[in-house]
């Protein structure tokens, strides 16, 4: 049975998640995917993400595997899914044949996400479901400093909804860079093997505390110490963050040694 | 009474269009914004824009002029207008008092619109109401040349919708720039004093029959030739036009003499 990787493009304003649930099947992009699959292929399927992002999150790189039983071409897979999504605000970007021992949630070694904020006095018009609105302006390098005690391993308790599942609130935070854009936003960066519930949206949201001078870049470091869910700042609306992008190792082989690996699929 | 000019960003999707009208009182963006004042101020005002954008029309920079009998500070005409546009996707950007002969619509000396091409094999899913789809690679150099035919002074008869209530098919287009921008996306850019209904979505729509191969760009000019709305070849859809800014004259006096002024409202 051949497995293909599904590289997907969607606007989580329209849906519930990623995640399929019984009561509400076709609203997530999950379940969207399967239904096109099906439609096209007459197969039953299980469409895996590589990450559960809520109701509301975007994505322009999430991943996802599939297997079918008939052997289609990629192109075939891509483009006769996409038709059955002709409706939905869901792209298959790209289709790719992968090893049986490719999974899209364990076999990912780092996800990236991005975190959109515009800060100016009007309100967002065009941008309202697509970043967060500051009406005052933030103060980049004081939320660089803040961000920069975030990086590494950490026990991220404090930046961790309290429905979060996974079994250990320690992760490693690789990349954490924020930047002003070419047309004038915010935008926050971080990559790291895996996230805990939430955890983009609390960082960021604590950020802000700092770039808008709430609160100093220490504070930061303090609220970290915490491992309090109560010493958070705020946490960032969802219309707001990217999954952009799902690294594997060229093997494309699951890391069954490395237990942090178990955590992947509870991200935004 | 002082007259006050605003600079208006708006996510078209969500509005019947520009105009108010009377069936649709609450569903236009001046509808909208007409309220807003009226919440805020108390009087009962006209609010007139540059240009009737279509239903679906974006704005980043429409311009419109507001007359209040109070002489409110200009900050405060921004902010309380905002504030009641807050579930709206509306924004006033700027306001600004102007002497009582600047006119949004009359005095206007050129509009510049944007119009947004995503050439790509799978559909749109975040740009679906922001950018017009192309599952063919565009050629832009042909493209170019076939805008070129456009540019200057003619009679767009060819490109002009049927309803259009211009006194004269006669235009001066200015500029007809089309460029591959560092996203991947194809963006075309027009100004001009004034333009005729729907000039610039048949404009592009047609020269995406070039950039696809289908047409030459000397079919273009044989199609401005013609002087006939059937020798057009598509006209693209109102969600990937922009209107982005409306120049005055720095006296931002009326241009009465200018026959072309006249148009100047039955633009996109």
């Amino acid at each position: 049975m051949p497995r293909y990787k599904l590289t997907i493009e969607y606007d989580g304003e329209a849906y519930l998640g990623w995640q399929m649930q019984a009561a509400s099947y076709g609203q997530s992009v999950q379940g969207q995917i399967v239904s096109a699959i099906r439609e096209f292929s007459g197969e039953d399927v299980t469409v895996a993400g590589a990450g559960r992002t809520d109701a509301g999150v975007h994505a322009t790189g999430q991943v996802a595997h599939v297997d079918l039983v008939r052997d289609w071409p990629v192109r075939v897979v891509r483009d006769a899914t996409n038709r059955f999504l002709k409706h939905d605000s869901i792209a298959i970007l790209s289709a790719e044949k992968v090893p049986e021992t490719f999974d899209a949630r364990f076999s990912a070694i780092r996800r990236h996400y991005l975190y959109r904020i515009v800060d100016r006095r009007p309100q967002l018009a065009l941008e309202r479901k697509r970043a967060w609105w500051s009406p005052r302006r933030l103060d980049i390098e004081a939320m660089q400093a803040g961000a920069n005690h975030l990086i590494g391993r950490h026990d991220f308790t404090t930046f961790r909804a309290t429905e979060c599942q996974a079994k250990s609130p320690v992760k490693n935070l690789d990349v954490f860079d924020i930047t002003r854009e070419a047309d004038g936003s915010v935008a926050c960066r971080l990559s790291a093997r895996s996230f805990l519930h939430n955890q983009v949206r609390s960082m960021v949201g604590t950020l802000r505390h700092v770039g808008e001078g709430q609160w100093t870049p220490d504070d930061v470091a303090k609220a970290l110490e915490a491992r309090d869910r109560k010493a958070c700042g705020t946490v960032g609306p969802a219309h707001a963050l990217y999954l952009t992008q799902v690294d594997y190792r060229d093997e494309a082989a699951p890391l069954p040694d490395d237990p942090a690996a178990q955590d992947n699929g509870l991200t935004e």
